[in-house]
């Protein structure tokens, strides 16, 4: 059961819902986000809830027999929009394309890409200045002074920054510098990275881990929604199976999957999700179609020489390419589904 | 390598082009197709093959790295089409639908499927009258029986019947009445099996194993070829993996791979790929735009009536909705393709 | 429900005993192996079985949940013993050790390797004969010439004979030189081959299909008990996962499995499970503390010259520490479990 | 290259081996420990090794291909034993045993385990305070003060302090009370968390992914020798597959890997392995054959009422037995391995 609680219900009307709660054996959780205020009831099923419903500072009650009840759909029927302060959204509506190199790597890589995005009208450019590499002798990315570059020529171009986090001490340092927090597949069910980004208020953009069944990635963005951060993406992008002839194996299932459980967002990211060049762009609009909501994609000026995760970058020119055929592809998608 | 030679060339001529591979130590494998003869030559790599290229009745000549060379796309970089007497043709540039129960149940099902698919325009019909069961007391299908009457309707419509053949003994007696064998993903290494429908001259759809990988599933095709059959489907149809959401995890990464790697026509299973029924409208739409040439789609006049795979099944009335956007979204690529 | 019948129970007797169960509901299949007959009743689960027991021609009945009747031992609680007509059983008190090379070459391998079992008292020689091959120019086998001499130098010396089937059609020619019918894993699930083994007299020894879940592994013995053929062998061989530091992943975990759920003796597979000869002998002993009653192991007498998978064969030298090895873990597990 | 550097090397000399590793082309990085000083040189491998092992401060110099070079057996042919200062060691030659319950729950749960294990001489217990939940609703465990009566209990009756950290702030608190760090499967690759265990001096148990492979797994062990601690235990606690009838998959395989592909102490997990009560004695001692160092095992004095893993827990007296048990077969192995 999930419990809408008016935003700015009085102590004693919530004290009195509780006491009523307890008498028919629940045991609530309550959270508050920014936006909201909600009563977790676990548990008991048995009871009347339109009972319930009837209280004073209580706005709507619902059933939702889903693990994962905040992100459920089963509660929330429309699809959450995630609204930034200078009008820009990533919603159902609209395509979401997010761009950028794997690593930032130098002040002259972030001017060259944000010109792209920009000449390409993308809000969004990813880079990682925090990475998780697989060896400790290989480059671990530049750090808190490389996002600031990365971020000062984005903000002064309109383009949103989006990073990877992968600690909770990174937080703090990042928060200025970011609109989008990214957590990467090795950190998805890293319990206290989540808990604490649920408690700042930026978007959160979630992948999926490399062998995360959906109902732990669900349970991943139960854990930010529970600290009080509505704003979170699902982000598919590969699981871990017997295939060996793509890095990935990128599963577009899961996208008609969550977008039939949860309300939220759902992009995905076809660099890392099959991991070779000539295969991104098809995946990219196959996932479109699948029903996602935004991609992510790996840009580089020149993918060689890129210091990390080349054979999977677009260069500018296929990027142009891909971004056109990814609009057409929303477009037509659109029409389709009314008709 | 690969050797094409005229189809006609006189013994004494291959005799001596034989003598010439072995003098350079390749041990050639001759085979026979109904379109053309080929040599196979591993082995020896350093040869100067321009020197072969010369010799009398010798087509053409080329190096293919693959280790299945006649589904390479490395001597043949035309997509293969395949044509039927009647003019019918699975090609690149049509969308083929094959449509049609899981199992056949008995006459009046076929009769109204068949009226169906022929209201849609839809030329391949799908059935199964052996069915392979994970219970000893399932039902195991009607038999060659339920076949005569299955591939009757279909004909007396212009419609082509697609029959899967688990065992050598059926090849024989469905003969005369089906149009494409259809080769399951448990038979997918069942290599007498393969053997066999490599001397008929029917195509033959053939699925990816359960967990086979890619390699293994051209090697499959490659039996086929050798054995002197060009015509062959390559079908994705969901591998096994840890996730349990879905009954399998359809791997749509397996469509830009075969297409970059085989001439072959690849078509995708969504109803077995994903094996819900709300999900399967999106994935076969999906897997038009990763690349697919045709979809198999079980449809069935009451579902929950189905003797086998009802979940996974689409009534007549969501077939007709799928179709139409199958329809429009192979149009749509083609045009987005040219751009 | 399980039904255990009179060996030799009268027609009309039994025609009572149908007329019973349907009026309940029932609908039963009969099973009549060599040793026994069984009705297998499925469907219906509330009738009070103790009626069905008092009725004449009935020995007893049980109640079966699981989905695999005769190969559960939730009616069977005594190990499954298999016999030869020379004293030679297969069974939970002894060891049943299985050796030889993947391929059968040729004679004076044959000659050699029967020489070195029977010095050491191996009773068992495996040895391929059709080869299931991941190309079609590949080494396939010496086909039913290979098995002729093969089966005769064993029989000189007292060893029984298991070669793999892969046909039904190759049934009835191997029957007279095989001791043991092997199923390999990509014939796991062929279904018609288990249905016709099973109207065999001679032992099945059925591998797990390479991504075979235990219930379907169970399922495929149930279909070759179903067909009359008690005498079942489970072998696990090895599974596949994305971890490629080994051929297969042998999945001993299934091993205390399949010991609680099914009454049938369960051999191991370490070559083909973990495919690197070093860790074949450790894996085998480890599959003994699991509680396995059986291995196979392939030897060579030089294997880099073997005809195929090489790199997973012991000499023998190699073989002969472990089989002393195994027979000393076998007394030791004995003696530890009774304690 | 691994060059093993004089411990107290003046700062001049190895300034002159830079200068010459430089001068070859190599980049090397300096890792002290606080027991040795190495070089880690990647990248070329042509130059003649043995020039630079003349130079002075150099005590040895070994090509190591293996990626992960600290830990790899290519350097260091003996197992390494991990000392306590009390004399407790961690070595190929005995058997380490760690038992405890998932969760500590509350002093008297802690104070009945410490009992048991001090009559069965068990000197390591297990016990979680800090707990990765699927969900965000339940109990996470008792935090730092549950850990310090734990602590304070072991202590007093000399059995060491084995407990997860789950995220770098947790070190520091932590440190005083435990003996051994225990990193989770969610946090195999957690790169920071490695990092700053690497600083410490407590021995780390690393367990594998539960998707790791097994280079990620001895890459993460390199991440914290590479930080400077060599005290390492590799423990494999089952990977995620297709099947479904356990928890996880025990990969026993990787057991005979890793020994012969590292020097570090290996540990096995049946509890979380296999995940079932029954099955976990045998998996133990088939672990032991496959040449495992210790186990963990959970071990709670009523299971049914444990906190969270109930189902794969033993009770006093399963746990006794398998003490019992597990050291015979200790014995067997090393006499069997010597003979």
């Amino acid at each position: 059961m999930l419990i809408q609680l008016e935003k700015s219900i009085p102590a004693q009307m919530l004290d009195n819902i509780y006491k009523e709660l307890n008498h028919y054996g629940f045991k609530p959780s309550l959270v508050e986000t920014l936006q909201a205020k909600y009563l977790i009831c676990n548990g008991k099923k048995e009871a009347d809830i339109r009972h319930f419903g009837n209280l004073p500072g209580v706005l709507d009650i619902h059933i939702v027999e889903d693990a994962n009840k905040l992100v459920s759909r089963q509660w929330k029927v429309q699809d959450t929009r995630i609204l930034f302060d200078d009008g820009t959204k990533i919603s159902r509506d609209d395509l979401t394309i997010v761009m950028g190199p794997c690593s930032v790597e130098n002040e002259e890589q972030v001017v060259k890409t944000v010109e792209f995005l920009k000449e390409n009208n993308v809000k969004f450019m990813r880079g990682g200045i925090f990475k998780p590499r697989s060896s400790p002798y290989s480059f671990r990315g530049l750090g808190i002074e490389g996002l600031k570059f990365f971020s000062a020529h984005c903000r002064a171009n309109g383009i949103k920054v989006v990073s990877e986090v992968m600690q909770v001490s990174q937080i703090e340092p990042m928060y200025e510098y970011v609109d989008v927090f990214q957590v990467g597949t090795r950190n998805s069910q890293n319990y206290n990275l989540l808990d604490e980004l649920g408690k700042t208020d930026k978007p959160v953009l979630l992948k999926r881990g490399m062998s995360g069944t959906l109902q732990e990635f669900l349970a991943s963005a139960e854990y930010i929604f529970a600290n009080g951060n509505e704003k979170i993406i699902l982000c598919e992008r590969g699981i871990r199976t017997f295939e060996k002839a793509y890095r990935n194996t990128m599963d577009l299932n899961a996208i008609p999957y969550l977008r039939d459980k949860s309300h939220l967002p759902i992009f995905s990211d076809p660099s890392h999700g099959v991991g070779i060049r000539n295969y991104v762009e098809p995946m990219a609009l196959a996932s479109i179609m699948a029903g996602a909501d935004g991609v992510l994609i790996e840009i580089h000026e020149c993918p060689p020489k890129a210091f990390s995760d080349g054979d999977q970058t677009l260069d500018f020119y296929q990027a142009r390419r891909t971004i056109r055929r990814l609009r057409e592809t929303m477009e037509f998608r659109k029409k389709l589904m009314v008709q």
